[in-house]
């Protein structure tokens, strides 16, 4: 590759600098997430490159973080959205894809069974990530929010 | 196969012979399960034998929908858990799929963040599947509750 | 399996028992379509278990065929899509699994272009199939419609 | 590798400099379309390299974008089509795939129906995005129009 | 499944029933080949379901092998083609697999060198397996004859 | 790696070096082939590694392209063939691989039916790729000879 | 399916009815072997249907063995040799995979240095188990003995 | 990376510098196996990576391939055996694979027959490869030899 | 299938008769294993068909649980060990999969400190499950024990 | 990349440094663990990244093996456990993948009979391997010890 092509940085770079900032930063995902008006679910998958940016949004968190504005490009983009493990190996992540396994059919049953011929979307969609504290040992609470979207017939 | 092995149902057999006995008496999810004082997810999933029943619940549901007195031992195990899809096809099963490949490492960074080297348990857990009324088109609400874990160090 | 089990049919069963009515009937799909009053693609998906009938186009497509009543039982559930080749190997199916392959890149950077950071839902969403007549050798055409859904940001 | 192998930039550099070079330039590729005359979806595949450019839409596309003078060499070769993901994870590109499974012989059957033994040419093909107005929510509309090819007996 | 759907026979019990009825009638493929007009290639590959018979071939090939009357509607339709084993096990199958992986490469760059940014149908194509005398041992040679078909442009 | 590993150039090095210089020599694989005295088809294998040189022609092929006299050692070297895409993507080739699919079964049967108990050789086997003028359009002819092998029994 | 393809047996059915006969009559493949006058290796595998018989071994096995005639039309036939585990798991099986694993690159390099650009056969093929005697504890042999095939060019 | 990281080579270089070094020697593994006094198979995959030197052994080869004096501490480690194509595609290494294939269950069950319920080990274990001189033409012998192994009851 | 093939049982059915027969006396594995005079473990794979049985502990078994005495043929066997799922989905089984994935390396790397380079033994093996009792909640112990061996040089 | 990216190491950097360090200063894992005062597996899995460290263990391990100050942030990090073999190649990290494959179900059951419908956990776990002298060939013992976790109904 020659000068042309290595000029900029890419997204893959971005995220790497981004982690990289938040931890010379000390902020966690919560305290960045509030600075910038949005929730820390929605804030993480967008600097690591899994949702996009809208412009005064990017605008905030590359001067939080100390970012070069050329930043602002990269993150407003639309992403490619890619996972390279079918199955994820690493035991948290498996755990939520052993639940997707184990209670896919119940949720599909009990949403056609509430809302009719239909899925809960996974764009028009929001995720959080909660404690819940409990005298037996806290817990993970995961609450999830989509759209009912109906299937259509024509 | 002979005589032997043919002159009981397994438990293929009996999820057949429960949603077979279920449209028959016209129940929808949610009712059995308030009648066993159970959740509709858990109701489902351990119907479907994705769960195992308690011996007296497993008698209430065998009973209310009429099922042979045998049924209850095979409710009562602990079942094999498997589903045949790495990649599930269902559009419906395939969004929390998704989710999973999607969000699934902003849901580990926020659990690690909010609790420190662990994990959300699949085992300790419960799910619900709610209607969550809104003016643009209600909602699908999922939510999961699972006892944080922590890694041990020895 | 024992009896109890045997009594009815499957969706299976029913799929077939449709392909063998419609052989019988001497009918296309397009003109079952007409007679129910829907369209060819989404009557031959409904038929073949992708799509859920009303309760009412159940009724007129079950008389037309001459299928049993019980039919309608299983024409209107939400059925669980399942495709068992990840590659689809017949060569017109596998066509448009390649055309995906080479052109899904595009159509998406030209949504993203002309709507901005969303998808096409497959869900609210129409297909046709038409003959486009031309000189040099007639041409099929593939409609597809879809509602455009915006990603959410939280 | 040596210098020898080094000097030239090879097919990948160049999709990275022609999608830096439409940044710059600030055009959409529907506008660069119009410029060397052709379709947007066309120009976005050729221009990512599943397409081959004829050489004097190549020598356009060049001189609009200001690339270097031998990257006609490149455009107006016949590329190795290759796509790593047999299953798509990005959603807007995994919706496409998800619509090969569930109409995919639904689209087969209904070509049969009208045309007879044969299928529709993904070669001699061409594909349209278009934004459908629609009052609950524009659509995106995907036309495809390929050759019908007759299996051949012998 | 009920005696209704059990009634006829499907494509695979036909393909059982022609190999049996071919051995009892003590034919090759060559020798049923000539006697309904096609040549032994196309008249195995439609026999065992990978192709289409013309009607007309389809009685006189019934009429030959003694099947049943209604084996002409299933030879009739165009056939799901359907492969189980994405890399064949069978040493005679997989050499040709092998030529695919090893030559593949080298038949797509002569073609392009010959004829243009294009590919060979497989569609309107026809194939030959046939001896070549040699006095170092005889020789397979297979033969495949396909449409150039062009890339088009849009 | 250190400069005792760097100094010289491997076997894809050299590939891209010869498709470099092929391209600024201008000449196309059927008039290098005459050149050194082979067919196309062999000539592309060898020289993208996947079949080995004797070594006068390695000679005359290094000459032929300008290449350093060192690449003669690499090109008379036995190669691990070796592809990545269990599945080929590219149309070109996947039609191929499409064939072995529909027809392997056949090619098998038709081998069985005329010589017996055995297969051919894609090791003692020749290929070839020819243009077959036709009023209808053009064909492409890929002609393959293998050796019969015959089973042994032991 | 229906009577007149039931009437029969297939090679599956013959594997399992050999196999029963065998333990029936006591016999060990060794014993076996040595009454119709082959080796033990090769008379498992064309008892279990990797590879076809000469018709006077078919006839001497059926007798042997108490099967009925009509097993030699099966047994002389070229099988198609199918196998379901791309990576075996049964252990003994597995020992041999992890052997091509570790060592097939070993026996490419030392085939080539001894032969030249070429391989062993596996169809002009024979395989020994034996007995080795060893005061540490007896070994298996196993020697395969392919014929040399060296490449051709062309 | 830092020069902190990159100061030394790793097995990966090691083996490069291995085969570099062999070929200017201009030596076989014939004969550098019988000068360190082991087999040419066992040299062969030592130097590749695929078994552990004895340290004498390796301070042999170091000294007989002029390698560097730090290459002895690589050699003699326990590698990490790693083979990356599940399905080898090298022609000859495959042949391997299909052998494993086709007679693997009957490997299986003469070991059974002739020791009881065990295996062969592929640890206590060795190769041989040798030319099997045949007027018919030569033939390549691979001769296995590995511990008999019970499994053991508790 | 005729009659002859159907006669007896297969190992599958033989363990579908043993779960059942186990069923009905009320026994556990550890109960069943003392009176045989084995462990739990072994028991319960050997009953599963993934160990075989000495001939005096298959009669006691079928005497204990009342089987056919034709099932002493099948529980001597060697059995072809199979499992299906690459990587198992009940999260009991998967957990010592992930097991396998975290802390495989580590298990070798203090193999290879402690004894050399070598492995230790899946064949000459044993394996036990017991119950730890824990204040913070008892624990499963599961210990493992197989011969080390070492990789032979030769 | 450019420099604010490169002026850090990442955690595979840091694996090899601690690897090489380990060589350098001649201590095995045991030493090393028994110096920070943990057990030799798990220190070997944190230092090689499948573990995090407690912020006292990093800083002794860090000053032990002289490594950089800044080794101690990425060392306490929660690591993404990620494996790429879904079946491990390697002979001694295969022997377990087996082991879980042939036994998992054994184990399975055996839980189930001993403690209930749960599992055993991999989060809340530990894990030993040790040396089991003995006459006929010293063992290895790998030890598991998991917390008992039930599932819960609700």
């Amino acid at each position: 590759m020659n000068k042309m092509i290595l000029e900029e940085f890419d997204r893959d770079d971005l995220t790497a600098m981004i982690l990289r900032a938040k931890k010379r930063a000390r902020l966690g995902w919560a305290e960045i997430a509030r600075k910038i008006g949005m929730s820390p679910t929605w804030t993480h998958s967008a600097a690591t490159g899994m949702n996009a940016f809208p412009s005064e949004k990017a605008r905030a968190f590359v001067e939080l973080l100390g970012l070069p504005e050329s930043a602002v490009d990269l993150l407003v983009e639309s992403p490619l959205k890619v996972w390279e493990q079918t199955v994820p190996t690493d035991p948290c992540v498996y755990r939520l894809y052993e639940i997707v396994g184990v209670y896919g059919p119940t949720i599909k049953a009990l949403i056609n069974e509430e809302f009719g011929n239909g899925i809960m979307s996974a764009i028009d969609f929001s995720l959080e990530v909660e404690r819940e504290p409990n005298p037996k040992g806290d817990r993970v609470r995961v609450t999830m929010s989509g759209k009912y979207l109906a299937y259509s017939n024509w």
